[in-house]
């Protein structure tokens, strides 16, 4: 499991080992469930356990903008901003030649489907800024070609709080490289 | 000094105590020399040798751009991106009024005399993406207004080669509302 090494592990099992029975039973019902109760909503593929995600079931989000990422955890993240009003769709990873992924194993299809049925505006294509997250956005831009949704990413640049000399050359160039007026 | 604790600073002291004598000599006299071959350069504040430093003296160097930063650090921070091909003002420091530092205390009246003089086109304020660093640019680009020059700042937003699940959430925030077109 992601961050849980050889000794973690051993507390963890070790602590579970001493914990009252019923709770035990409790979490390993818990655990069992996540494989009978969650599943990918129908529209955005986020985790969830209905039919749709509660964010595909709330009337209020606006439905003209359309988030792209790659994972349900991902969700959570752009949620956790507070920033992002629309709605989003989960692809389900990243295309990878190395991890053998090609576009066919995402739900980049759905996509292209969800954005003509409904009417979206704006794609943000917020996948990782990494190699693997970078290809996949520009290939969904190419595939959105024409679609008459507007396609954006997300901003590559310094972090709120950082400092110019402990951010790598790469961040650093690319932010010089996106600059964006003060004045007017 | 900075990334120096107790325990290195004592590693360091018995390496050199143990170093020949003539190379403690040697190195005793080049930091003896910071004071009195270094200083800021008269036009731009950047740490140098000569009355000029190496890019105020280099003729290749695109006049009418400027990169104001607030260290000479930050000027080698920039220049080691090789995406910056124009020149650099640096300002000593930030507005902070809890280190009772103004903006008089800083290289700014220096700076709105050569925007006006040297005819510069585009001012790009590179001080930290902090809160002092953010006020002292918001503060300089409404002193640079009516000079003519366009003031833009580097792009806040995402690290090249992040993940969306390991970026704070001012920065995510940040980098959806700078997002940037890729299509057209």
């Amino acid at each position: 499991m992601p961050g849980i090494g050889r000794r973690s592990a051993r507390r963890l099992a070790f602590f579970l080992a001493r914990s009252p029975a019923d709770e035990i039973t409790a979490l390993a019902a818990s655990i069992a469930d996540l494989t009978t109760q969650l599943h990918a909503c129908e529209r955005c593929g986020n985790l969830t356990g209905e039919a749709e995600c509660s964010v595909c079931r709330d009337s209020r989000r606006d439905s003209s903008t359309l988030c792209v990422v790659e994972q349900p955890e991902n969700v959570a993240a752009v949620e956790a901003t507070g920033a992002f009003t629309g709605r989003y769709h989960v692809l389900g990873g990243a295309i990878s030649p190395l991890r053998s992924v090609g576009p066919e194993d995402l739900r980049i299809d759905p996509l292209l489907k969800r954005v003509a049925a409904e009417k979206v505006g704006e794609v943000i294509l917020a996948t990782n800024p990494t190699v693997e997250g970078e290809a996949t956005a520009l290939y969904i831009s190419r595939r959105l070609a024409g679609s008459g949704a507007t396609v954006t990413r997300p901003a590559t640049g310094l972090p709120v709080g950082g400092e110019l000399d402990y951010i790598d050359r790469s961040t650093l160039a690319r932010a010089f490289e996106g600059r964006r007026r003060l004045d007017g």
